[in-house]
């Protein structure tokens, strides 16, 4: 194995000598936190909803460009600047996870990079492992 | 190997659509952050030494599903909302944990899902490598 | 394999039944969420970039103990107090790190372990991979 860098064209990798979003190494993929923002790297803006939404196409995006999809992501972490504004992130979610759902964490930190960044969220992703098992354990 | 979805008769899972409690591949399992609630998914209260203790039974009860136990933890991640009480939560792991003591690290956040909860703990097992070794470098 | 515990003659372990500073097992390793300390693990003080500058020397005494060093990390977890001073975090990372840097996530928590700690980094490493490749993605 080796350490590859992954990167889409679809996402912007911030300048060199800062971080990579994404790395893999054999089948395990670390996503950095990912944040809103377009192709010139500005945040985006919009609420938790909007802002999770753009986070997963970046992270389907360069999980494609690692050979995968987000049906390999095994781990979420989420960073909120507003637990009350949790449930906007978790139908962002619901709208592009399907099947039995990447185990996460949750939490409010006190900021983020920027004031108007309101969501950060990085993964772990396995790949080629054929994704996920269907849901079959939900009880509450 | 596959991607598994572990569950527990003792530890409720979250609503279909949500989140995984814990995910196997392989022999790495990540178990999400844990909080202390009882089956019908109410948090339970208490400070933070019981609301670790509860998340440590419940963590147990995962791992022994995915045919280990709290001695395969290579790593936990613990989010607290009051860094003063950590010392208890520092408690709550001795009674659970033995020989060398996971990684981890252990940070306050602003906000958790619930007022009442205080705590919420992460880890990352790895299964059959015959659990960690024997406490040998204490050194402080 | 097998869950080794890392120590480094350079880098003070806590006492016993607290944590591990570094755990490895096979070629994955994890390292415990570090802070500015000298070896009678005092909080050693001073801004974001002294405090981040020691903890990549812990971090990487410790990845040398397991055989590694800095060029295999492949995730940063970075956990600062004020985030308007993570440029002298990634000051420091810039200084020790090359080629194509870690995943990362960053981002404010509302405490530390102690007032006077600004900063706490915990890190994930593959070792014996070839480090991680020489940048060629950046873009911004």
């Amino acid at each position: 194995m080796s350490i590859e860098r992954i990167s889409s064209p679809e996402v912007t990798e911030p300048s060199a000598g800062l971080w990579s979003n994404c790395l893999r190494v054999g089948d395990l993929v670390f996503v950095s936190g990912l944040t809103a923002r377009d192709k010139s790297l500005q945040a985006s803006g919009g609420d938790e909803y909007a802002q999770a939404k753009q986070i997963f196409a970046r992270m389907s995006d360069l999980l494609a460009a690692a050979g995968g999809s987000l049906a390999d992501v095994v781990k979420l972490t989420i960073f909120v600047t507003d637990i009350e504004n949790r449930e906007a992130v978790w139908r962002a979610r619901r709208e592009v996870f399907s099947g039995a759902f990447p185990a996460a964490s949750l939490v409010e930190v006190s900021a983020l990079a920027q004031p108007e960044i309101r969501v950060e969220i990085e993964a772990v992703a396995m790949l080629n492992q054929g994704g996920r098992p269907a849901e079959s354990h939900g009880q509450a």
